[in-house]
């Protein structure tokens, strides 16, 4: 999507067309930075410090990184090493595995001196692909937009609430929650987006404000407390968000507080949406109570960063060292308060029998990381 | 409450007996200063700059800066100064109009020589009626945490949610939401608090974390996202909060995000209580939905204040400069979310008819401000 008018992708290849460029996303939204990745090692530490993130971003920057290895040393054990230090960046993304497997059983049967051109063209594909589908979510999304904007006084927009970063910085492009509200402003479809900040991270506030700021998006930053109230004012049309993880029956895990806006949502008969890639779908797992839900740092809750007085970035400690606290990472949403599922292959009712007619490969095949 | 083993209230007489004490809240929880109050000057600043907030508490403090203005100068046209001064501090707070009506009321029939004395005597009631009212909402509100406690494994904490401070430190003492927290906790029933963080000015984990710690009840703090989770993990035994505004029906006007609590809470069959005292309560007003939100300052969301590196009180900016915010202050819970509104003259439920019961003598005459 656009940065100052200039077009962008999260990963893209330099213009000596062998060195890697990404956004480092932890000094968002305060420094547009792209570090330049030359090595092996850059791309394992632009996962590993988080500079990228989002699983399908994490994908294609591993398959980048095998690409690089590649590139300094062809042989079977580079390869292997390769591998390893890239997998032991974030040892749980399921994106990151699939994406290693993918470039490696492609250059595995090719001569070491072609390898590194391959898996150039496989991480290439990797990232081509995801733009693709994410682009057939806005594709199915926006006509959502369009069917709620007929039903607004003409030039009225459209206001969705969105809840954490499903945006396209965390994705290769177009985002998956964000999709259709890019492709709707850039129809000309008038488009207003309520962010949560999402704490603890700030995800809503440091990173989908500013792309949607950056595409030229109308959008209000809130803080998570406030969707309720915007509800019940009828001041939301539609709620949009993304998925960490879905259910066989269509139960969504995603970031902590997707639940709260849900029952309000339902409470003020406000369509609630989902955009799922069908690699979001865990076919071995009908319930959502069910997923073991990750407790992360407190220093997260206790700790935050941005510009101090003199522009520079500082961390603040906003509790006390000692105050206990908990940091459950997220909630589950029950599929019968999701409206439906915007997938690559459509919006899709949130039950067992419409997600498997729409996926019947993966219903059968069990999860399939991705297509 | 106490703080580190000695028992404070939140505003007190200093041991000569004519200057008063209060706690800096804006320093809270990372220092904890009390200032001397030595004029009426000191008292406006006090509540102007926000050292002293909550309704009751600031009832008290301008009452007590009466006093200190009279003891400066007994005239009519010294008192008038000092009432319009006062006023001018928090022109919308009811109880500051109250507190200060009653004063003026008991002093100005006094001869100047005499109206200091009649003043702190005046002072000095209005506060202990706030402790001994707070102290009622307490007295009926640990049935319920003692009810809970009998149905949990024996020594097994009751989980209580609670949001924003409805604490010690938005009264004069035990505070209205916490007053069957420290009760429980007195007594020996074993409690445990969730405290939401409370966006955007924290006052969950600067204020109610640190009351609960320096008291030793046990707590753990959480972002405000994480409640509904909580609530579905079967991890909440009840929630308790306060009130900013009552209606005569019962919907309950609170800080912002209470009402995505309430929401959950029904959905998991928790009960939802509400800390009302019959002060909070609007005769003239039926639906809490006429409420008008008020709307406070973009830059409550866009900074944030805590420690630095070197323990120095350090503000820093969390979104750009001219990222659109919007920070609607409270939100409003309809009655049929709440279980039972917990007054001084016990637990209610909330209906007209019931409130009306409960205060006949103020459903009759409109709203009283404070008894």
């Amino acid at each position: 999507m656009k940065v100052d008018g200039k077009s962008y992708r999260s990963i893209w290849l330099d213009e000596d067309g062998w060195a890697v460029r990404i956004i480092d996303q932890t000094l968002l939204p305060h420094r547009f930075h792209v570090p330049r990745l030359e090595s092996l090692e850059d791309a394992a530490r632009a996962i590993a410090d988080m500079q990228v993130r989002g699983a399908p971003l994490i994908g294609a920057t591993a398959a980048y990184g095998l690409a690089l290895a590649l590139r300094d040393s062809p042989s079977d054990d580079a390869l292997e090493t390769a591998r390893e230090t890239l997998m032991a960046t974030r040892p749980t993304a399921v994106n990151l595995r699939w994406a290693l497997d993918r470039v490696t059983a492609a250059v595995r049967p090719v001569e070491p001196a072609r390898r590194a051109e391959v898996a150039y063209r496989e991480a290439g594909e990797i990232a081509d692909e995801d733009v693709e589908r994410n682009r057939r979510i806005g594709e199915a999304g926006v006509k959502l937009i369009r069917a709620a904007a007929r039903r607004k006084e003409r030039g009225e927009p459209v206001n969705v609430l969105t809840h954490c970063n499903a945006g396209w910085l965390a994705t290769v492009d177009w985002g998956t929650a964000t999709s259709p509200l890019y492709r709707a402003h850039d129809e000309g479809v008038p488009v207003h987006v309520w962010v949560d900040e999402t704490r603890p991270r700030n995800q809503g506030s440091n990173l989908t404000a500013w792309e949607l700021a950056h595409h030229g998006v109308a959008h209000t930053v809130v803080v998570d407390n406030a969707g309720g109230l915007l509800m019940r004012q009828g001041r939301v049309d539609l709620c949009l968000v993304g998925t960490d993880r879905t259910t066989a029956r269509g139960d969504v895990a995603n970031k902590i507080g997707t639940y709260l806006k849900a029952l309000a949502a339902r409470e003020d008969d406000i369509p609630f949406y989902v955009a799922a890639p069908g690699s979001s779908i865990d076919w071995q797992l009908e319930d959502g109570d069910q997923i073991p839900i990750e407790e992360r740092s407190p220093e997260e809750v206790r700790r935050i960063t941005g510009l101090d007085g003199e522009d520079r970035t500082a961390a603040i400690r906003i509790l006390p060292e000692g105050s206990p606290v908990a940091n459950p990472a997220f909630d589950v949403t029950p599929a019968e308060l999701v409206t439906g599922l915007v997938t690559e292959r459509g919006v899709v009712p949130a039950t067992r029998e419409a997600l498997a007619e729409a996926f019947p490969e993966r219903a059968r095949g069990g999860r399939a990381g991705e297509e």
